[in-house]
């Protein structure tokens, strides 16, 4: 069949919207019409040419929504017509890191995903003749593609696309990492290191989970309003205070119960650390580090209670925890639509990067 | 009254025997008897000027065991003749930390305990009418000594004070490192760094928890014996393997569940995490790094799932948990005995310093 699709063919060039040939599902595969999709900072990072293991040509996005359109063989967890988010964390439920429930991180396919391919080691998407790769498993800047029926998320069918297809990857990140990865409780303190679209559903799962200090920190002092929309009880702009640790450390009480980190700064992950409560502060990294920069500390941050901890996705489990941040965002237990800053058609993709560079949209959604 | 006590005059020099003017238990506090002492590097450490907070004249030492002969106003949880051990981490059940059920860094008598002083900010120790500074509010090294009433653990009184008193320190930290701070579950595969007397009591931790691979690793062959001993299942040496962490994650099966640092070396402790098992292995620092010195490493280690923790006293609350831990080795699921090398009279208590450094004892013990 014919897709629509924005593609990129090298690095650091606009995508091109062309019309490409698909193959359809085969086993245990699944042929999805993308509805919405969001462009996010990992897009434009590969776009970019940073990602060192980035591949071209290939079809970026990875944060959809959309419509189950055909099933392949032995299909058995969706079937033609349901709504769906596909998933570049897929969740198998049979590999040792789905078994070990300690981990939403499913191995199951993770080979074939990072080469750009299916898992069976080819590519759907060909463009006269030449293969193009797939892109975390995902292609979400195609109006169909094919994934795995274990990288599909099945969610309602009252929750619109253009808002749904963020839970594809920036809220449940967010929400997630407080939920699952922190699991943060009632009455805590946290602050929150950059109010982008990550920090800004960081704090707003904390205020779903009832945390009681919830503090920003930006350098830009316009997220200020940003960060209280979603429920941000204090910021901290670093440029305005002479230590911002020891700025953060006084303002929590001692220092906060739980820090995350989506800057994707390794000073500032550092300063994460060590703003945490002595005896048993966490701190979240989130943020995705340029290649080849550590993070540092003292030891004795670790010794004295401190601990260092990431997630990925939010640590949400793809197909068990992707629906219920669906279904808390339609009873209203968080947002989106206000995040949602701009609207375009496929045609417009490449000024959702150009508005993202320049620090112009919360989340920029492509519709079909 | 007159104590008998090995008192460091300053750094780098031997101790002195010598006898000490000892003030009796103010109110809260309690007068200790000692029996027995281990001589632990935290001692050497400071003793050999390597501390630099460390205060002279003091009197070393801080893993004992002994008896209440005196108690002063207003004591009610321990009284004349109970066993007790000291606590360098006290418990007072009243601060924010033994509130939180958190940490078990009590946080009381921080201020005072860091500058060699009673909590009422004098010492009760004097010679020659010059006050000699108490040592991480213990003073073991002393025929008695003075502590606050919250600072000791009582005990029972069938247990030896010459094999109690190691639970005061090093017993404490390696097996409270398995059972309190990374709660290691039967069936979870270990790796633990250095097998000193910290890795061995972290090794038979793990054993008594139903641990199923317990990987030592040590630059010194003649460590296997030690760790098999205890409960060792697999044994590395760097130096015969090229690339240790690599190593160490193939024969785990991909990674350890949890690994222990008991080295204080800061390359360690980043194999010790980057030996993690993607997706949920835990870290735990146990051992001080010399000074400045600081662990680095990719954030990737953290997002992908990997956990920085420390620990200090075995995450232990001094007067609930200790007590336990003594009846874990007298109801022979510990073991102490064997670790005990060598029990020397305080007048010999300079060997013990020798020992240690020579690499030729696991524990000396002082018996009064």
């Amino acid at each position: 069949m014919k897709t629509r699709a924005a593609v990129a063919f090298e690095a650091k060039r606009p995508l091109e919207i062309v019309e490409l040939d698909l193959e359809g599902p085969k086993a245990g595969e699944v042929l999805i019409e993308i509805k919405a999709t969001g462009v996010c900072h990992t897009d434009a990072y590969t776009l970019d040419g940073l990602d060192s293991e980035g591949i071209f040509p290939s079809i970026l996005g990875h944060e959809g929504a959309g419509v189950v359109v055909e099933v392949g063989p032995g299909v058995t967890s969706v079937e033609v017509g349901d709504h769906v988010i596909p998933l570049y964390t897929p969740e198998c439920r049979q590999c040792k890191s789905c078994l070990s429930r300690k981990t939403n991180l499913c191995t199951a396919i993770r080979g074939t995903q990072g080469k750009g391919l299916m898992p069976d080691g080819t590519s759907r998407f060909s463009y006269k003749g030449q293969a193009i790769a797939h892109y975390m498993g995902c292609s979400t800047f195609s109006n169909y593609t094919v994934l795995p029926e274990i990288a599909v998320a099945k969610i309602r069918k009252d929750a619109p696309f253009d808002k749904a297809c963020y839970v594809g990857c920036g809220v449940t990140t967010g929400v997630g990492a407080v939920v699952n990865t922190a699991k943060v409780e009632p009455g805590a303190n946290a602050v929150v290191f950059g109010l982008g679209g990550i920090g800004l559903n960081v704090i707003q799962g904390l205020k779903m989970v009832g945390a009681d200090m919830i503090v920003g920190v930006d350098i830009n002092g316009d997220k200020e309003e940003w960060g209280r929309r979603f429920g941000m009880t204090h910021f901290v702009n670093p440029k305005e205070v002479s230590d911002v640790v020891a700025h953060l450390v006084e303002l929590t009480g001692g220092g906060a119960d739980y820090t995350f980190d989506c800057t994707g700064n390794t000073v500032v992950m550092r300063q994460a650390l060590e703003a945490c409560h002595r005896g048993w502060g966490e701190s979240v990294v989130i943020g995705v580090a340029e290649a080849g920069k550590e993070i540092a500390t003292r030891p004795f941050q670790l010794v004295t209670g401190r601990v260092w901890r990431g997630s990925a996705f939010g640590g949400a489990r793809g197909r068990t925890d992707t629906p219920r941040i669906v279904d808390w965002y339609m009873d209203g237990k968080i947002e989106i639509d206000p995040m949602i800053t701009h609207i375009l058609p496929l045609e417009r993709i490449n000024e959702a990067f150009d508005l993202m560079h320049a620090g112009e949209s919360i989340r920029s959604v492509v519709v079909f």
